[in-house]
């Protein structure tokens, strides 16, 4: 499932959303970083996988019912001894920030991996609190 | 600890579920995929993680008190650029709707790494919503 | 943000704390498992790590105030086929043990990984229950 909602009492609600790679228009972002993509294109992936997990939000529960996003859990396919999965990542959170303020703010993994499903660049799951009421 | 329970309120709670490995009758299914290992070999190793995952489940809490499965992590033990752990981690969420109905339906994470504990091929971490009274 | 709290009733919330890569002093512990660094110093990281999510709890919570850390999620770069990472992830987990007693136990995924943010040897990131009044 895309999202599961669990109440937490109080008309509020954690939100999980399942991992959204980088897709954009039907069409996957693929790629090692840095020597397939550059880091900035890698930002732009986290970008589409931010924006994934905001419509995936906004479809489980309206943007507006966004308490705080609470966890993201990131993972950037990269090369050995590639570092920068703090800046890549940022595509994604700079995304939540600006659409969400301060709520949108938020922990965060940022986190490496030789391997991704399709071999898309970015991996991000969140998990949210939204309003239930 | 294999599971933690943290009350929500309402009679429910969050159960927990540590990283289960690949283990059956005391033996390791290990190897990378799909280089060491098949990718259908890997679908039954997540299998196992899966039913690793539900015997801690039950004996924490019960299998009947499972409300709903909500969030799997699983790590596959994987070459450069294999991607085809969605297929994998299926041998262990087919299981899970298999056993729970629809309760066992869940968000995920399908991710791959170069390095598991003892080379095992699946890595499963789960939290579950359970009823306690 | 390097912690998020959210309100479960009953006067206790959930802590989610960021993952926090081991720096001590301003000095960060880098280097891959065990090509580059040994198991012993690798275990030294993860102690740092757990020092680090320790300092975080106790900054937005007090470390009085925690009723069970109920998560840990650890990555340890790792060279391929390196299967040690639970002895590694042992350096934090029985550093919590030591500092929180009973409290301090939790459940753990202990993960390896390619690459992680600045080539640091461990990540490890919590979710925490604590008491809020």
């Amino acid at each position: 499932m895309p999202t599961r909602l669990v109440p937490i009492g109080d008309g509020r609600a954690l939100l999980y959303v399942a991992g959204q790679i980088s897709v954009v228009d039907g069409k996957r972002l693929t790629g090692r970083c840095p020597d397939e993509v550059s880091v900035d294109d890698a930002q732009a992936s986290a970008r589409v996988c931010a924006l994934n997990v905001l419509a995936q939000i906004d479809s489980a529960a309206g943007l507006d019912n966004v308490e705080e996003v609470t966890q993201l859990i990131g993972f950037v396919l990269s090369a050995d001894g590639f570092g920068e999965q703090p800046k890549v990542m940022n595509g994604a959170s700079d995304l939540l920030v600006d659409v969400l303020g301060e709520a949108g703010r938020h922990t965060r993994l940022a986190l490496g991996t030789n391997a991704l499903p399709f071999s898309a660049t970015v991996e991000i799951a969140a998990v949210v609190v939204v309003r239930t009421r």
